[in-house]
């Protein structure tokens, strides 16, 4: 993995599937290729908005050698790498450091709830130990609202003592500033990076210490995005951030994952992109439709993007 | 997969690992064997007291075709094979009709929370369509303590309208009795099998009209339990209900996992069964020496289980 850190604007990169649930890997480098040229400075593929889970492990090593053969670069990747079964998530982890990615993000095994920290610990430390590379870099994804098995600052004390230069940042899904302010705090004047796991708390996260943002509607609006973290040291940064909040309070009224792929479908007239796995559920034409009005509404775009799926 | 169906006492056999968090086919055949001839009518093996998730497909996969290499009777075999991605599920339940196992324990995908009942239904659809084998018996695992998914009765009515004889029961461990009496009120005079989650339930279930319960402590106590299987209808059901009550209600206060196999390597004599995989911890000596004192006291055995172990 390479010495430089990832900062700035990350997309949860979207998974398409074909109309037989089948993963598109040519829709898919398309997407990764508009987000990188719109706004983001790298992609957390396979986290919860690209349905990763919903992949099997071989689905998703092909999607990432697809992306990687598509000449997305590999140092602005940080794929999904945690898993339930310890052996999948060395396999995952071993192959992303092998590629070459920038580093890897990692759910903990989200199966059992109530595990202690030790046993958490046990399970960062033997996936770290078994993949046995100088090149990894990991970072820890804390969404205790999804899979209900959260990272405490604690047990990120007892890692990084343990691995330091390998556990490297943190994506913060809490939902909840106070935790990402506590980290910051923890962890300010460290090497320790945090992301916010969400745009509505990118400005906050930057004036703290903070080095960007891990966003699901950064697969849709990454160029605001972005502006709100080049800009954050400016007088119009708060203007910025209330408008790119604004969109995102606009998508997430509705189930996220199915609303951004209606988006894309949409703006991007690439009809197929609507497609989810079971158990989540397409958006639907209704919603999708009072969706786009809203959007329009607040002047919402997504440049190039209709060109670049017709193109195909 | 077989007409005959599946009843009494169910062991979600515990998965053995060796020191290096290996797979350990033989000694998990071996347990297989012990519980069979000790009172389980059947395993419902890869459950959550399996460690199931923490397993690759392929480790299921082949530790499942151990069993049937070892002889154990494949007819009496419930394999788990519900997975959070599509393809996974499809695989393992494809697999378990193949080698002709009676049935499976489907757990739904469990990384998505309060995801729709149709998005639910679709999971479970894709998988009966794609397997499309008319040998398929799926029993619906519904365990919303863990998973904090849970199965509603309303999804269990629109799989039973869509995929009769396919769909033909469940494991209720929702540890809510009122749930179970719910599922035997509304499914009373039909062909759908209701097993408790916990031999707890195992009298109650037996009287209102279930088949049997799927238990974790079934790994342990095969024998008691049985014999409250075989005489609910007694005058003496309370009173042998009432003592295996006791031994779980020994068991559940210790983390359910590491107990029991630190239950099975002290009677079994067979130390190694300790080990389990992370984000699980071992029970740890202080802990197994009370919790075998307060077994000894209620005058707990395995009968057979350290020769058996001292055979091979």
């Amino acid at each position: 993995m390479h010495a430089k850190r990832l900062s700035g604007v990350l997309a949860p990169a979207i998974t398409p599937f074909r109309q037989d649930l089948s993963v598109d890997p040519e829709r898919y480098a398309r997407h990764a290729k508009w987000l990188l040229a719109n706004g983001c400075s790298g992609l957390a593929v396979f986290g919860t908005n690209s349905e990763a889970n919903s992949l099997s492990v071989e689905e998703r090593m092909s999607l990432l050698e697809a992306l990687v053969a598509s000449d997305v670069p590999v140092a602005r990747l940080m794929p999904g790498t945690g898993c339930c079964a310890l052996p999948d998530s060395v396999k995952l982890t071993s192959h992303a450091v092998k590629l070459g990615c920038a580093g890897v993000l990692m759910l903990p095994p989200f199966y059992y709830k109530g595990v202690p920290d030790d046993g958490l610990f046990r399970n960062f430390s033997e996936v770290i130990e078994r993949v046995g590379d100088s090149r990894l870099r990991v970072y820890l994804y804390h969404i205790p609202p999804v899979a209900q098995v959260p990272i405490s600052i604690s047990l990120i004390e007892r890692l990084l003592k343990r691995y330091p230069g390998t556990v490297v940042g943190i994506k913060d899904s809490s939902g909840d500033w106070g935790n990402t302010q506590a980290l910051l705090d923890v962890f300010k004047g460290s090497t320790f990076d945090v992301f916010a796991g969400s745009e509505s708390f990118l400005l906050q996260n930057m004036r703290s210490g903070g080095v960007g943002c891990i966003s699901a509607t950064a697969n849709v609006n990454p160029g605001a995005i972005h502006h709100v973290f080049e800009h954050w040291k400016t007088l119009q940064a708060d203007d910025l951030q209330a408008r790119i909040s604004a969109t995102r309070a606009t998508i997430q009224k509705y189930a996220m994952i199915g609303a951004l792929k209606a988006i894309v479908a949409h703006y991007g007239d690439d009809p197929d992109w609507v497609t989810v796995r079971p158990p989540l559920m397409e958006l639907g034409t209704d919603k999708t439709r009072t969706l786009v009005a809203e959007l329009d509404r607040l002047g919402f775009t997504m440049p190039g993007l209709a060109q670049s799926a017709a193109r195909v």
